[in-house]
């Protein structure tokens, strides 16, 4: 697998994989600072949970590959929409009566984001398919697991009544890795991929 | 922002950092060892809490920033004192009544020390002023994180009763990356900017 | 300390270090599964937590020293092993009455094993006899303190009731980089002291 099977990017696919990337960030900060409310942590706590909640994952991923330094620390703009998400949070919070439900949606629309983008760079540094669906499948639940586990939960992924977590990400981190190995990994197939995840993961939750 | 922007440490600067660092990683030995006496582990865990607070928060800045092998595998005196610290805290225990005010306090000395290191090691190594005001934060908050994690306790940042914990980190942190990319990070203004920390912490926690 | 003090591997050595480390995973990946088996989690959380625990320590050793990407992204021969191994803990365990038994002498087997390889990586990758000692323990204990974290469980090295932990960990880490310094670090010696690590830990639990 030779490095740059991922087109580089420029111009418009620039734009779309940032938009793409924050749209993952604004979701989980929003998850981050969903939780952090609902275990009635102060607005200190709701921003730091949403921050850690939306980088964690990509730190990880990029930790893993060697990409550092890692991309929170050198492209801001995502601690900016993370605390976006969570002042969102805070102002909006009274209208919503349940937060579980909230949680879920933000949190499948993160982990689809992540662990296909996660996937596609994990190929463009070089890693086999095999490695880069791995990576993306740690970069989908890394935010969550870190979120979980500051907020003192057990990691959904290990929660016994949560069963189809790992597994969509996992799906979509492969399904990713071999568009892009196979020179399909444009930001529309990865999108359509993504979307998958996260309409895979809430029905999982609904229908049963 | 160019790399460099820190001068290069030489002769009577380079004691003065590395002193300082060593006041830190004290600092935080005793903080952990003070925790694993009250969590009433045995010298091996007192030892090796010591070691995890003490040179766990500069290890994350190392990862995250790319400055690997990190520091703490190659400067190992940072385990000497460690461990050093844990054994001053297992000699001198008898003598103190309470323990919860010493952890504070050396916990907020570390914090001050390393949120302001944190930052500068950052700039250093290319950072722009957010990202090493970010890093700096992480690298001060890290080891008390990793500390009441691996205590099973909820880490201090996120507990609700403790509320200025992050903001003291974050603003030291954005001063000595302000300072630096100013051209005025020089020793002596980031001790200040630490001893500044640390001050507001505890009286955070005492004034109240 | 020079890098390169451990001889460059190559024919039956190169055998010889994979199967060794393959042994490792597998048993880590076993004490995993058998750890999720008793905490109820279902075939998705015992794949998890094994992968997570094979492959664990080894990331946190990549990471600290700089190895990236890590090892087991790219060698994804054992992230098979490690499936492999929950795989056959979920056809086996009906036949087991007790877990903890087994649960301690794989873990004991991995962390020998990891103990030493990663002294023995640490010494390859320019670290000194005092970073490779402690990277080497790192890496011992790193993938059963995920896997405790994960479970919620307090980690092994952090229980009162479970003090010879660490210390086998940090003594067959010291004498694979003595013996690594010493340009005896061959692959017959490494695998002699990670029995004995074993040995030594298993001992302490049941000789009290």
């Amino acid at each position: 697998m030779e490095p740059g099977v991922m087109e580089p990017l420029s111009g418009a696919w620039l734009v779309a994989h940032d938009a793409f990337v924050a749209l993952g960030v604004l979701a989980f900060a929003v998850s981050g600072a969903l939780l952090a409310l609902q275990k009635r942590m102060d607005i200190v706590g709701m921003a730091g949970l949403a921050v850690v909640t939306a980088t964690g994952g990509g730190m990880l991923r990029d930790l893993l590959i060697g990409a550092t330094p890692v991309a929170a620390l050198v492209d801001w703009w995502m601690l900016v929409v993370a605390l976006g998400g969570a002042l969102l949070v805070f102002l909006l919070h009274r209208w919503m009566d349940r937060l579980d439900r909230p949680v879920l949606v933000f949190d499948a629309i993160g982990l689809g984001i992540f662990a296909v983008e996660g996937a596609a760079k994990g190929l463009e540094h070089g890693m086999g398919p095999v490695g880069a669906a791995f990576v993306g499948m740690l970069t989908g639940i890394g935010g969550g697991i870190l979120r979980d586990a500051l907020a003192n939960e057990i990691p959904a992924v290990f929660r016994r009544d949560s069963r189809l977590y790992l597994v969509p990400a996992l799906l979509g981190a492969a399904g990713a890795a071999a568009a892009g190995s196979l020179g399909a990994g444009n930001w529309l197939v990865l999108g359509l991929i993504a979307a998958g995840v996260t309409a895979l993961r809430i029905a999982s939750e609904l229908l049963r």
